[in-house]
């Protein structure tokens, strides 16, 4: 006899429950069976939109969807305020849990949830999807290689997203009472979990988070990337990229257009431009007898102002230092 | 009459100095004219084995190439321990100064050197290269454009490069009587200055340094890259790139080697191996019995546990705060 599927029932009709539910639906060993929202005409529209099977059945209520005994598995996708109280309950009903992140507002949270997958004998696994990629696999294979790769020693995490006025007003992460971690539970989420990853899972000894995090009040549209800003890879040209109001497509599995590559030609190597700039200088103030130029002794002296506020602020134990220039 | 290029006179036969004596010879309006080294022997192999012209003067000490009337500027790469004697001595014989950076050891120092300069009338102008590259003023086109770009929010500047085991040993960069900055004045000003240069210039109010910052008494080997993580550009198809032991070409003008892209081809989207692997384990309950898997709940909550210690560590004033599994 074949392998049934599993079965599949989704809580809640979140945005994200339109790409795992597809997911479901692609994977080789699992199927979407029951959906439910607490307005079960909600949910009768979102199996529709999203082209469930004709039999999957519709629920008006969670609890009704976890009494369901032919649910194997539930998909989570509920705020984070609520992932305690309806993980317990899921657990409690023996479905296994597929749950978005953060799994929980806080390790004590998450540790009762644990508790009650445990006491009922059910497998949670949280919704960071990145891990699964074949390309992690690969990367690790390279973290792993110490003739190619050696010993890790900094893993440097960053997400920026372009968010929206919308977004920034009505999404449930600016909400504290639905998505209490905000930006640290949704983009920390990712960052820590690849800077553990690097690590083979290995936890920090301490924490230190870095200062002034700020509530993004006005998105910024852009961002500029280059990996070779001190010295360019090849003499003859140079690259950069740049993406504007980056976006995804409608269901979040790729970007609606790819960060655009600039590449600037050079007739002569950027310490050649420094050379020339700076012998341009002195011919004028040779020639003409101006007064030497402000702009570049300015500039190297912020720098150094800002390298001694560094070096003052390693000195006292890592306290913030004012720039007095 | 056509202008004179201007003629510059080296003192001191660093490493550096190999790529900015070339560069000084390539630009159109300046020529090596002298090199000195506090042995005239070494001086003259310098400027053989870089292919100055025969004419170029050789000096057996720095302040006789500061005496030489037909010196227009002088490039210094001493180590920076040097510069504050050297720069003033430069500036006061009226010679301008394009100086390698850090340009002081700090901003007390600095300031002598601009007074000397300021006095004396000449130019001075730090050795940071990319702030000359044609990239970069097409990158700050971007930054300025309020469409594309919109305000700047955040920096994220990193330098690493490898250092063998001689550098580590030997350079004059992890010698703290010569250059007692190290890795900051070194590394560290690059990436000051792309903050200050993406900020226009605009000093921060406060800085704060990073706590920990270690010395590398071991280098690693390579280095791992992607743009991204979380959701990759395309459903068929991730990118990551790699390098090992990068380096650059005899006369640090280029790279060695460039990264090397590896893209790895997918026949499920990664949401979708995530789906198939927690079902995998589901179907492993339900048929054989078996505990529900371990690895996944452990990788949750050690996210979960560093989550919280960030969230602590801003509550207590981002304070280090111990992580207690």
């Amino acid at each position: 006899m074949a392998d049934l599927p599993i079965r599949f029932g989704i809580i809640g009709c979140a945005e994200i429950a339109r790409k795992v539910s597809r997911a479901i639906q692609l994977a080789p060993n699992a199927t979407v069976y029951a959906v439910a929202s607490r307005n079960v005409d909600k949910a009768a529209n979102f199996a529709k939109a999203n082209g469930f099977p004709p039999h999957t059945k519709i629920y008006g209520s969670y609890e009704s969807l976890l009494d369901d005994p032919d649910v194997d598995a539930v998909y989570l996708p509920l705020p984070t305020s609520l992932h305690l109280k309806w993980a317990v309950l899921t657990a409690q009903k023996k479905k296994h849990i597929l749950t978005e992140k953060p799994v929980a507002l806080n390790v004590a949270e998450f540790d009762q949830i644990l508790k009650a997958c445990e006491e009922n004998g059910v497998q949670i696994m949280d919704g960071t999807m990145w891990v699964h990629h074949p390309r992690t696999h690969k990367m690790k294979e390279f973290l792993n290689d110490k003739e190619r790769f050696g010993q890790l020693k900094t893993v440097n995490s960053c997400f920026t997203f372009f968010a929206d006025p919308d977004f920034l007003k009505n999404d449930i992460r600016v909400k504290p009472d639905l998505d209490a971690l905000g930006a640290l539970g949704d983009a920390g989420w990712y960052g820590i979990r690849s800077i553990l990853w690097a690590a083979d899972y290995e936890l920090p000894k301490t924490v230190t988070a870095i200062r002034h995090p700020v509530l993004n009040e006005a998105g910024t549209s852009g961002t500029l990337h280059l990996t070779d800003f001190i010295i360019p890879y090849q003499e003859h040209e140079a690259s950069y990229t740049t993406s504007t109001k980056p976006g995804f497509d409608e269901l979040v599995t790729g970007w609606s257009q790819l960060p655009s590559e600039h590449t600037v030609t050079v007739d002569l190597p950027q310490e050649v431009c420094m050379v020339r700039e700076f012998a341009s200088l002195v011919r004028n103030i040779k020639k003409k007898g101006t007064q030497p130029d402000k702009k570049w002794p300015t500039i190297s002296r912020k720098t150094q102002l800002v390298l001694d506020a560094v070096k003052a602020s390693i000195d006292k134990g890592f306290q913030p230092v004012e720039i007095v220039s």
